[in-house]
């Protein structure tokens, strides 16, 4: 005889992860999305940019965690103020849910781009802020979401069709360009920003067998050549944004995730994992657990310039 | 000026981390506690423990991964009518919250004990164990639990004190000691049965040097000698229950994490880490995040004997 499941007890939620999909069309299946965002500082034009994504707000949660400095501090006030606004309003412009973090940890070092980037500085302040997306991500995927966008609050430029234009790939993991805009002689130009998406290449994998098991490589640095394949220089101005590649190593500015990889086990090494750590280490880890991540050379989102 | 946190809106939760203590004493500080089970066998005895367990139910979640076979189907049945009785009675009795994952995807391998243990099927087994764990853990911890205390359905033997006793040590991950009762010649005896819960050998690591990439390490085959001290066997049946042992490796069948160290990325790993799966490889995991894992060789409970 067929077996007829009970009726439901109050508290007790039962999902069927088969009925969870995360697919090329997400809106078609109503997939939930899971939008992550380490926060130190607070852009309006970041906020401006995630209240226009063209996707359901009820298909949406919001997850934050932001350090308890004087910075975080008034970062998650200006947070608070701006979700506020969207939560106190009309019922059907509010996120399903949101989750802000105060997070318990300090992070090593100073606030600065040059300080942030020094090489030796590196290695701690990534493990830290590996450890800050591990704290959001462990604590906020509750059993109904489909997708992960990870999204720092200084990427001030990003299409409103951002969520659905990466889903469409129908990758485990995809990442867009990360660039960053620049005045030079009164002329806006720009250039490249994160170096974290790249495919490997034989001299890092030469270097890190050399290396002492807690040492990490580190892409960007010339005292450290990979002759990786950096994504940040594949872009072709011309060329169809839609135009994918394969990656071994990932930023995190902006990410998108199947939930089912973090379910899997994803998570973002604190550690030096395969001599990498944070997103990069992440790329790898994913890689171990059998799945290819990707990245869209010509599909831009553009960071802050301080 | 101080900065006065504004008040919070609808669907808006804000959690400090630094409140989420996880302490020796769990009770006073009215710590969360969830109550992980991969269920594919639905044990009496296990429930009546879990029943009994000695903490207030308002403080516990409990959250299950039951596969999608025939067996999984009857188990989830059984769990969700014993749930019934409980979540429908009086207020004070129910448990905060009870999640039921459907599992997506087929365990490799047979049932009996002897099929699950065969070399060879071990690591595709343990590596879909590790999974259903991964998936379990990443959707059920959300950001209130302090302690996750992981519980396979087939442990028949607990102490009601079980959670308290093992917290009291306040370790980051404590693990007790999983022997199984058998009658022999008409009488009751008791033999180790757990052998994941060990220190590591010089005898091991060099097998692991010598091993490619993908192979992993396995502890209870007379065909693989590693020589590690296994906690099975430091048992004195006279010692006092409090004594600790450093490990290298757990055991799953009953194990104390904090939620702390889930949160900083502490997964089960599918994949060879270290030449290591599943819980052996969680505790490797958990090294690798800077924290030490504890054994408590003299402190017993008991897995079901088929
Ligand atoms: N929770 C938390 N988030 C941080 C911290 N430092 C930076 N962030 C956020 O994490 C993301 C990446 O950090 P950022 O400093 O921009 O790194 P970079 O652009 O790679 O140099 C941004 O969204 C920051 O707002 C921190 O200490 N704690
Ligand atoms: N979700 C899920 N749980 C399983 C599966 N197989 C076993 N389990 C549960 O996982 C735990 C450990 O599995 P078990 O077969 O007892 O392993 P062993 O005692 O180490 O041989 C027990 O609680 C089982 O009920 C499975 O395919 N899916
Ligand atoms: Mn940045
Ligand atoms: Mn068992």
């Amino acid at each position: 005889a067929a077996l007829v499941p009970p009726k439901t007890a109050p508290e007790i939620q039962n999902i069927s992860m088969n009925n969870l999909t995360a697919t090329a069309n997400p809106l078609k299946n109503q997939e939930k999305l899971l939008i992550l965002t380490p926060l130190a500082r607070f852009y309006d034009e970041y906020w401006q940019n995630l209240l226009n994504i063209n996707y359901p707000r009820n298909l949406i949660e919001l997850g934050f965690i932001t350090p308890k400095t004087h910075g975080g501090n008034l970062a998650t006030v200006k947070l608070q103020e701006a979700l506020r606004k969207v939560q106190n309003g009309s019922k059907k412009n509010r996120f399903a849910k949101v989750t802000i973090l105060r997070q318990d940890f300090s992070m090593p070092v100073g606030t600065s781009e040059k300080e942030r980037h020094a090489m030796k500085a590196q290695k701690e302040r990534r493990a830290s802020m590996a450890r800050a997306r591990n704290s959001l991500v462990f604590t906020t995927l509750n059993p109904t979401i489909a997708w992960v966008l990870w999204l720092d609050s200084d990427i001030v430029e990003t299409p409103p069709s951002l969520f659905t234009d990466l889903a469409k790939h129908d990758k485990p993991v995809i990442v867009p360009n990360c660039f960053q805009r620049y005045k030079e002689a009164g002329v806006w130009k720009e250039r490249p920003y994160d170096f974290n998406s790249w495919q490997d290449s034989e001299t890092a994998q030469n270097l890190g067998k050399k290396m002492k098991e807690d040492d990490i490589l580190l892409e960007g640095y010339a005292e450290m050549p990979t002759y990786r394949a950096l994504m940040a220089y594949q872009r072709d101005e011309k060329g169809d944004k839609r135009t994918e590649m394969q990656l071994d190593g990932v930023g995190g500015t902006a990410l998108l995730v199947k939930a089912e990889i973090h379910r899997d086990g994803a998570m973002f090494p604190t550690f030096p994992f395969y001599h990498l750590i944070e997103t990069e280490g992440f790329a790898k880890m994913v890689k171990r657990l059998g799945y290819q991540p990707f990245g869209l050379p010509n599909y831009l989102v553009y960071h802050y310039n301080e």
